[in-house]
């Protein structure tokens, strides 16, 4: 019988077109797809907890597979990891699961990192790996503006036109912004996201950042439910998906639906 | 009359042969000296305070240069910045200087961090930016044993055998290893220092992180004065110039030659 497989995954997205497997160019899931069958001999699909955008990195993907193959957690890690070469994708833990497991369907939370660097000059060191923005931040103000979004709420305006979510309505159970030296980084984390919902959330604290919006005007955003009402798609390079949770572990939800939403949850 | 100006410089050290300029290929400073013809139509030399190997990078170098130019420092900084593309190299700032600055002579003081992540998984996102050690490393051994070599000592042990400073005797006034996650930071401060000399003291404090060696067979090693009596030289991949310090600036020395050295700081 077959056993069921979640690994642990890091990826550099720049090369990639995204996690979804294309015809047209390279993608994470069809690099882990071929690596399982030129160790394993066998064609199988690998499911991920998000199926991350083009250039979107990741520190702690999860995907899921099954194997015929007899092997050990160590061999599955160390053979995918020898196949995956030269791509910058890296297994960094394999676990043999019951077979209800399913690394999007069984998974109840997603957080994603989004790093912003701020300052004048160029990056040099993190090309493509952070989104850089030479005017000065306020990382408090975003912060604040960002506790607006927490809770749940129909978030139309921070949704990508081309998003197949069947509702607009998500519970955002964190949205935090936070200067590290140079860098703001903001961290998400909710069961799902629409599409593009971190990047539209971070282009539009952005403009709070700058001092060009207000938190107030944050909030008229969201209650809009209209996409043109919100901020820029902030760019892939900065985003990261760093953790999909599972049944077991700890997913603190909001106390409410965040502080200051009177009326933004009904629809 | 010419004005001295101080820059200090961000670079990802993967696709230079090294800081120095050379005939075969790309260098730091030949894309630095470059920038400063295309922008101000002069030719000069770039100074730097440390002239890093093939394969180093640099968050805070330092180098120095004269202009006839009349310009402002953050024209200088954005005019480099504009006609450095799009090579790796970042100018985060530029300062006029007295003309007796020079970013070599007048240092008094260097550091470097090192950055090894001690997992079993391929690096994806930190590929040629970290060394890669699989085995289980004690950061707290490392550092323990690190203490041997803070002080002034012969470094003969720790020295590339085309390193051409006249004397091999240095004072290393910090060198620490510190967990950092499942990375391990290593900081190397001195007013200088040999050829490979951070990078072969970091394959000796492997050696004892992997539990292969003692603090005791570090400084047997310090002792020996010969190159073969120490460790690997570490891959450039993990080293960082992170800081060059100049007169007025704070560079704490080690209040003695160091613990546990009763011998070794005679030659």
């Amino acid at each position: 019988m077959a056993q069921r497989w979640k690994i642990t995954v890091e990826f550099n997205g720049s090369p990639f077109l995204g996690w979804q497997r294309q015809d047209h160019g390279p993608s994470v899931q069809g690099c882990l797809e071929e690596a399982v069958r030129r160790f394993a001999q066998e064609t199988v699909t690998v499911h991920a907890a998000g199926r991350t955008d083009s250039g979107v990195h990741a520190t702690g993907m999860v995907a899921s597979f099954d194997l015929e193959k007899p092997v050990s957690a160590e061999k599955v890690r160390d053979a995918l990891n020898y196949h995956l070469k030269p791509n910058p994708i890296a297994v960094l833990k394999a676990e043999a699961m019951e077979g209800d497991f399913h690394a999007r369907f069984t998974c109840i939370g997603r957080a994603y990192l989004y790093r912003i660097t701020n300052r004048r000059a160029p990056l040099a060191l993190d090309a493509g790996r952070s989104w850089l923005v030479s005017h000065p931040l306020d990382a408090d103000a975003m912060h604040a503006a960002a506790q607006r979004l927490v809770g749940r709420h129909d978030f139309t305006s921070f949704r990508a036109s081309l998003c197949q979510a069947a509702s607009p309505v998500k519970t955002l159970a964190e949205l935090s912004a936070t200067r590290v030296g140079e860098e703001i980084h903001i961290v998400a984390r909710a069961r799902s996201f629409l599409h593009h919902q971190v990047r539209n959330m971070v282009g539009t604290l952005k403009m709070v950042g700058e001092g060009r919006w207000t938190a107030d005007d944050v909030q008229a955003a969201l209650e809009a439910r209209n996409r043109s009402a919100a901020g820029q798609t902030a760019p892939a390079d900065g985003l990261y998906f760093t953790r999909a949770f599972y049944p077991g572990d700890e997913f603190p939800e909001p106390i409410s639906d965040g502080p200051n939403t009177p009326s933004s949850t009904s629809g």
